[in-house]
């Protein structure tokens, strides 16, 4: 399954070279794989409620183009579980039809008491599998 | 009592104007109030540990002069008691000794369990009105 | 002429107090300041390509309730024109129906060259007093 | 050469997990290399004022174990020249004596005007490679 979200840059998101800081392309994706956890059907705030956290603990992000401010990033994201306790997105960032980043970000789950590594949500599991599934 | 705290600025606080975006002054005064508290013997840290939480309620700031990226900024604070639940903190910016801005935040002091206004520990009280009687 | 903009919080915007760390906030008004220019016919980015820039001089925040991960907030903007190189925005925004912060914000208009106050753009003027004035 | 900075964490770094937020760490990596440039002899205010431009083109980070607020962060950073147009970075960042990420970010070297791929300067390549040398 590939979701898209697109978000435009925000001023305050660019720096003196005139362009985004590479720091704020990190908030992209994060908001782009919480978008599409919610059309899975798993607000991330409800899986915190639910006594769960998803930090990031591996990213790589490679920079093709300078992204200026007030363009449209389009951020096109797939996922797939690599583990009981892992979760990987792959990253495609366009503005209009050219790339722009391309990156990974790996999520451990760990429990919010504690922080130690857990299971990931059996059904968060099965739905992302199914989509995947059906996206072939 | 008058407090001074310099930083520097940091390359992804500027924005493409080629400035510090004004909101990372925000950053500055809070460093600097905690930084204040921690001279003061109270580390913010142990004050959430403690249960309190110092929220910001109110913030004004006059922007005056452009800070541009590496300059650093020396900014001096003072604080007031203004209530049982209130520290008002007044702030004077400065790069060398050209004045940049000028800013006065409000605290409130609230409980970290159930979020209700509480009293500011009284130590806490008796140590700032102590320095600023020290400082007349 | 009252103008609505709606956002969600990003996950990046909250602080270890579960809630939005105030400096967030101002990423809010700028961009719903910057939205409601862009409605008017005014893209922030061509302001800067004809050689204006609107940087903030002034500005105060009232906060009055905590805003917290992935609630949605309104931003109801007004702006006026204050002077010749002076807009003035007046900001309420809400969660749902609750109000939780009220601001100001002051901008001055400078030359991109030189830094120097530079009247505002005349039809920008006009077609700010004109929204106000239909709105009356 | 390996070269260390320490710095403390912000308030504003953290998010709602307790901890710093994964993209916070971004602009300490930042903030190292350019106290290391600035340590070699080459502030990168100057570099920009002399024309050349150093965004990131490629980052990657393993986080570790948390780091919270108010924790002092000693990163660790060694530098390498890996091309006419390119450095590398290399890091690990420890709390006490404890690693909590290791990081690679490599730079490009690029004309501020019109934003084409450019040699480093040679002087700043033969000075890394001279500490380099030296560090052996």
């Amino acid at each position: 399954m590939v979701h898209n979200y697109s978000l435009r840059v925000r001023y305050g998101e660019t720096d003196q070279m005139g362009r985004v800081h590479h720091a704020s392309f990190l908030h992209y994706l994060e908001t782009a794989r919480i978008e599409m956890l919610r059309d899975l059907g798993w607000p991330y705030a409800d899986l915190e409620i639910q006594g769960f956290l998803l930090p990031v603990i591996d990213l790589s992000i490679q920079y093709k183009k300078a992204v200026i401010y007030d363009e449209v990033v389009r951020v096109q994201t797939t996922v797939s579980i690599t583990g009981l306790f892992r979760m990987d997105f792959e990253y495609h960032l366009f503005v209009l039809d050219n790339i722009v980043a391309t990156a990974q970000v790996q999520l451990a789950c760990v429990s919010k008491e504690g922080l130690r590594p857990v299971a990931l949500p059996e059904l968060l599991v099965k739905s992302i599998e199914q989509v995947n599934l059906n996206a072939l």
